[in-house]
């Protein structure tokens, strides 16, 4: 690869010296290489955030992108290192369920357990395989080497559970899947799943003890301190407030129920 | 651009994958783009607070360099997207008053609103010019697409209002113009405005119920927990405290006022 | 150098704009550095934090990595701006103890004071050496400049104290010498002297009220909820628990005292 990219996303925060010694290793092996931090500030042990935030973000990247990809409470354990290979991406961590999301929008064309030692860091941690494994499995992929040599065939890897939206005697019911750092709440309901439950029909949003009525195009339609709801940038349902925030407003947090109604045509 | 420099100044936060999202839009234009971040901790939609940073860092870096900042409050309403060209630099984001205070020091060549949609991504979302305009236009701009090729001519670009120093009947009275991560306060008033009101006579400065009477040449002048004045870093009075948080021995906060008294030579 | 690395660590923060000053000047000198930050979240003037992470940081990079170091509460004083050149790296920043751990596994070559102001910005600030010294001499010497040039021999340099494990009455005793972004506890005492210590016999572990008995290989070997002992990836002792936040759970801080205790074989 001529301008190979790695990007970082993990649970380890910036305060430590982690993501630099993942960082130092990578270089030690490809100097070449450009690092990008998604982020490090994923709460700890926190999967499902992870793979939120990864399975949202992989694609803005150029085809070629390695993303070295670091929750791993599991490390030294019996979960495996893996390696997986999409058309346009390598994806690289522990196999324990971070990939879920984003291999939802991507065929995987190889799978890999990393098992050859000749690749990881000597001697081999049993508490840090981001820096002993994964890190110098991203710089040889960067290097080219093909990956089947970092290990044999892997049959199949672990998914973790997202709940779907549901459609229950109330309406279409989701959660809230991620509240970023304006407050902003990201909804488990996709534009496309949105719009087919409602169909041209008018709705309410109840979130909370809060109703909403309807859908704004953008965050400068609402008024201020009153929440609203839109279509956000990742394609979800994601109810905000301008230039306030919502989380704050709602008392709201992830995994807290939002219902979708439909208003019937006579109903008051 | 043979070393092509992209700074990114926003207020999305580290936790989030929005800034890797600007990023890897970024890199898919042009992979041999640096990107450097200056701050993503801008306060949510403090417009003011971006401009004073962005201020007092785009001239250190080389000449040609792009840079690329979004506080953006009011992104896919009325407010325009422009570049700005100055002999030296090249300024992206959204017309709102982030770039007045940069202005102040750099003479504007060329202004343009950004509306050529073959330069944004597709789907362009209504929430998110940070990925869908500025990042690509940012990276074809560091691919040598000249201004010119994003849109229109711009006759004029907002302002905010910053106080200016005041003459009163107290004395040059400025304010805290941000509060840094020692807690030091960077004053509205330069070096050349101190020297040119207190000229050679001796003087005092207020500052809450405090009174600081001299300047010192370095925090390792003065006294531990006693606060202390002098002319910081970046031009600007600062008040300081010896290995210390003069914030919160102060409880004074951004936009708080400082008065400078002069002494007569008979007052005691 | 073709592809010179600097890293950064430094007590500023990221909230604010110094760090991208620094970057600004070092990339005005040399455009072609990879830039790298080990951390900015060293707490404010804490020289030992500084001095712990930079000793388990600096040699997971390539050979001939600049590491420039700020933590400067003396800056502008007496204190010598230094370079120090080992046989893989470089370090450099002010001369107050923050080399002190990562010299004990280095030998310096060639030690250098800073006075060559042809290498410095101009004007020299009394506060921001980082920006008017440091960066600038790490940004010429990734041009090759000889450490020379930068000025005179310097014979000796700043230690600070770390305590070393002392064995007692009690035992063996250490201390924390740091707490990461988990909570887990990273103690004074490394595998071999707590292997040379202990011998084959069993010991307690006795840190605030609590008591563990044994070393646990890895986290997934620990029970949720209690703390455990193991050897970290620093090949320190640490104190962990399994998902959970040790720290938190026994209310400790850095600095305080963790005791190993023999057991002898008839005792109960």
């Amino acid at each position: 690869m001529k301008n190979p990219i790695i990007t970082l996303l993990t649970d380890f925060g910036t305060k430590d010296h982690y993501v630099a010694l993942m960082k130092g290793t990578i270089l030690k092996i490809n100097p070449r290489c450009t690092l990008i931090d998604i982020t490090h500030h994923i709460p700890p042990h926190d999967i499902k955030e992870g793979a939120f935030l990864l399975a949202n973000t992989y694609a803005a990247f150029p085809k070629g992108t390695i993303h070295l990809s670091v929750i791993d409470p599991e490390v030294g354990g019996t979960r495996k290192p893996i390696l997986l290979v999409t058309p346009n991406y390598f994806f690289v961590g522990p196999d324990n369920g971070l990939f879920t999301l984003a291999l939802k929008k991507e065929k995987v064309r190889k799978a890999i357990t990393l098992t050859h030692s000749k690749y990881f860091l000597s001697p081999l941690s049993r508490t840090f395989h981001g820096r002993d494994i994964f890190a110098p499995v991203a710089a040889y992929l960067s290097l080219d080497v093909k990956p089947e040599a970092f290990g044999p065939h892997l049959d199949a890897w672990t998914a973790v559970d997202f709940e779907k939206p549901r459609i229950g005697n109330e309406g279409l019911r989701g959660e809230i899947l991620h509240v970023d750092a304006f407050g902003n709440l990201i909804i488990s309901i996709d534009e496309k799943q949105l719009f087919h439950f409602v169909d041209d029909r008018s709705f309410v949003i109840q979130i909370g003890r809060r109703t909403i009525h309807d859908l704004k195009k953008g965050y400068w339609e609402g008024k201020r301190k009153e929440p609203m709801a839109l279509i956000g940038s990742g394609g979800f349902l994601e109810v905000s407030i301008r230039e306030g925030n919502v989380q704050k407003v709602l008392k709201v947090e992830r995994g807290d129920p939002i219902e979708i109604e439909l208003k019937t045509r006579n109903s008051k």
